[in-house]
C-alpha cells in the first residue's frame, strides 16, 4: 500500500484487489492523558507532507482551528523511497525540531521493530522523539474535540455533536468509496478489478453530484469535518487520480456541483492556502514506479479554474457559521507561490 | 518507435527526445505504373489498423472517395507483440484476402531482410503478397489524385490544385507539432525533453484553435486532406493522449473551436464511423508497456459528447462542397456498435 501514507507506492500482485492496511497507532492524545499523552500545548509536533490526501486533511484542521501555536508542524517533502518520507526539504535534510532526517526515525524512537506502514500523518511527542499517533481519522476529530480549549477565537465547529451521526455516516462512504476508492482503481492488479473499482468510485460520485447540487456543504449548512474530508481527495482529483489512477470517466471540472463545491472550498481560507499542486503531482507521478516507470510528471493541467467564481453562495451555507475565517497563513508555512494558483 | 504503426511501443532513452523513423517503402502506385504498380482496380489490399492515427487516415479517404471496390481492405487487431500486427480479429486468425497471420509476411514476401518498421498503413499486392508501399503520407494523396477515375460519383476532392500550398504548409505544421507532438510527449526520455514537447504541443494547439474559432475548416471552406490528418490525433486525445501521453493542460472538450470541429468531422460521413474507440484504446495501453505496464485499459472517458450538436454550421462551409456524403459503411467494414458513440 502507498498512502496515509507510506513506503514506495505498488499496485497489488495481479488479479487482486487492493485493500487498505488500517492497522494504525491508535494511542491518543487526551484532555486525560488517559493513553499518558495529554494535550500540552507546545508539547507535540505534526509531522504532514502536503502531496498526501490523509496528511492534508491534519494540516487544514490546525489551520482552521488556530492550534499553529499550540501543535507545531513538520513538512517532509513530496518524494521518497522505500523507507518512506524524509525531512530533504529542511535545512540540511533535518527537521529543524525533531533533528531527524526521516520519520521513521520517530517511529523507531517509540517502537524499535514497528512492522507496519511508516505514515503521515503522524503526531510526534517533542521530548521524547516518538510517535504518538498515526491514526489519520481520530487525529483530526481529536483536534476538534480534545484540543478545544487552544482553538482560536472564532474557530469553527468541525465535528458538532448534533450533526456527527450525518457526519460519520457520510464520512464512512466518502472513505470507502471516494477517499480510498480512487486509490483501488489506481492500484487494481488486473483489468476486472479496476474496472469493479471505477464502477464504485462513479457511483459515489454521481451520488455526491447529487447531493451538492441541492446544499452548499455536505452536512448542515457550515464546512464541517466531512467537507475536509472530501475535499483533500477532490483536489487531487485532476491532477493525479484521473490519469494517474485512471480515474477518467470524467475530470472533476466536468461535474458542475462537485467542481463549484471543490472550488468554493478551496478559496476558503484554510484550504486551497494548504495545497501545494506541484507536491501532489511530484509525489504521485515519482512514488509509483509500478505506474509511472519514466517519473516524467505531468505539466498539465491548467490549474487556473480553481480561483474563478463559483457561485455556490447562492445555496445559503455560511462557511464558518458564527465564527470566523483563520487569518493568513504563517510565516514559513505558506506554499510556494509557483505552486497554486491562489495569488 | 511506435507508430506509423510498427512494434511494441518503448520509450526513448533517458535524457533523449522521440524522434520518428520516417524511412518507408516509397514504391508509388500509379496511373502510369512507372513504379511497376499501376492503378488497378482490385488488385491491392489496403492493411490498416483502426487503432493506429496514420492507418485511421487512409481507411476514412478511401471511404470518402468510394474505393471500397477498388480497394479491398485489411483489418488487424489492435494489440501486438514485438512482431507487430496481427490479424487476430479475422477467422483462424488469418487475413481472409491474403491468407497471412501477421503483416510482417508480406513485408518479408518483398523484403526477405526488411530492417525497419513493421507498419500499418501498408498496401499490399495480393497477387504476390507483397507490400507495394507503406508511405503514410504519400498514400492518401494518391488515393485523391492517382486513382481518381475509380473514385464515387461525388467524391469531395480532398486536395485541390489550387489548395496544395497551404494544405501543405498547414500539414507539415500539425505533422510535426500535433500527430508527431503527441508522442513526442509520450515517449520523453526525460523531464526536460517532456517539457518541450508539451510546450510545443500547446502552442500548436493554441494556434489550431485560433484558426478554427474562425473558420469552419482548416483550409477552404470544405473538407481536405488537411482535415482528416488533423482529425485522426483529435479524435484520439482525450482516450489517449491526454492521460498516457500526459498531454493533459486540457482535455480536446475544453477547447471549445477544436472541440466543435473533432465534433463537426465526426459527425461527417467518413470520418466517425471509421473510429473505434475501444481499439484505440487497447492499443496504446496495452501495447505501450514501458508507460503503462499493467495493461490495464482505462474505462474512460465519457463518449457521450462526440454525439452534441456542435454548431459550427454557422461559420459557413459544405463539407463536400458540390459533392456528395458517402453512403453507409459496407458490411463487414461497420465499427462493433460497442466501440462507438454513433447510432
Amino acid at each position: 500500500m502507498d498512502d496515509a501514507h507510506s513506503t514506495a507506492g505498488s499496485y497489488v500482485a495481479p488479479g487482486q484487489e487492493f485493500t487498505r492496511d488500517t492497522n494504525y497507532i491508535t494511542t491518543r492524545i487526551t484532555r486525560d492523558g488517559a493513553d499518558g499523552y495529554p494535550v500540552e500545548a507546545g508539547r507535540y509536533r505534526l509531522v504532514a507532507a502536503r502531496a498526501c490526501p490523509w496528511a492534508n486533511r491534519t494540516i487544514i484542521v490546525r489551520r482552521l482551528l488556530g492550534l499553529e501555536d499550540a501543535i507545531s508542524l513538520g513538512l517532509p517533502g513530496p518524494t521518497h523511497d522505500a523507507r518512506s518520507w524524509t525531512f530533504d526539504l529542511d535545512p540540511g535534510g533535518r527537521d529543524p525540531v525533531l533533528g531527524i532526517e526521516r520519520i521513521q526515525e520517530a517511529y523507531f524512537a517509540r517502537f524499535p521493530d514497528y512492522p507496519r506502514g511508516i505514515t503521515v500523518p503522524a503526531i510526534v511527542d517533542v521530548p521524547t522523539g516518538q510517535v504518538v499517533t498515526n491514526d489519520y481519522a481520530q487525529i483530526t476529530l481529536d483536534l476538534s474535540s480534545e484540543w478545544r480549549e487552544h482553538h482560536r477565537e472564532g474557530a469553527p465547529d468541525l465535528y458538532p455533536e448534533h450533526l456527527r451521526e450525518e457526519i460519520d455516516t457520510v464520512n464512512r462512504r466518502v472513505f470507502t468509496e471516494v477517499n480510498n476508492g480512487v486509490y483501488r482503481c489506481g492500484f487494481a492488479g488486473s483489468q476486472e478489478a479496476y474496472e469493479k473499482a471505477y464502477d464504485r468510485l462513479w457511483t459515489a460520485l454521481d451520488w455526491l453530484e447529487e447531493r451538492l447540487t441541492h446544499q452548499r456543504y455536505l452536512v448542515g449548512d457550515t464546512i464541517t469535518e466531512a467537507d475536509v474530508r472530501l475535499f483533500t481527495t477532490l483536489v487531487r482529483f485532476d491532477p493525479v487520480y484521473h490519469g494517474h489512477f485512471k480515474c477518467n470517466r470524467n475530470k472533476l471540472s466536468e461535474m458542475p456541483a462537485l467542481w463549484g463545491y471543490a472550488r468554493d472550498l478551496f478559496q476558503t481560507p484554510g484550504f486551497g492556502d494548504t495545497i501545494d499542486f506541484e507536491q501532489i503531482k511530484q509525489h504521485y507521478y515519482v512514488v509509483h514506479t509500478d505506474l509511472n516507470p519514466t517519473q516524467i510528471v505531468p505539466l498539465g493541467p491548467d490549474l487556473s479554474g480553481w480561483t474563478t467564481p463559483h457561485g455556490r453562495e447562492a445555496l445559503g451555507g455560511r462557511p464558518f457559521g458564527d465564527g470566523t475565517p483563520p487569518g493568513p497563513v504563517r510565516e514559513g508555512e505558506r506554499v510556494d507561490p509557483e505552486h497554486t494558483p491562489l495569488r
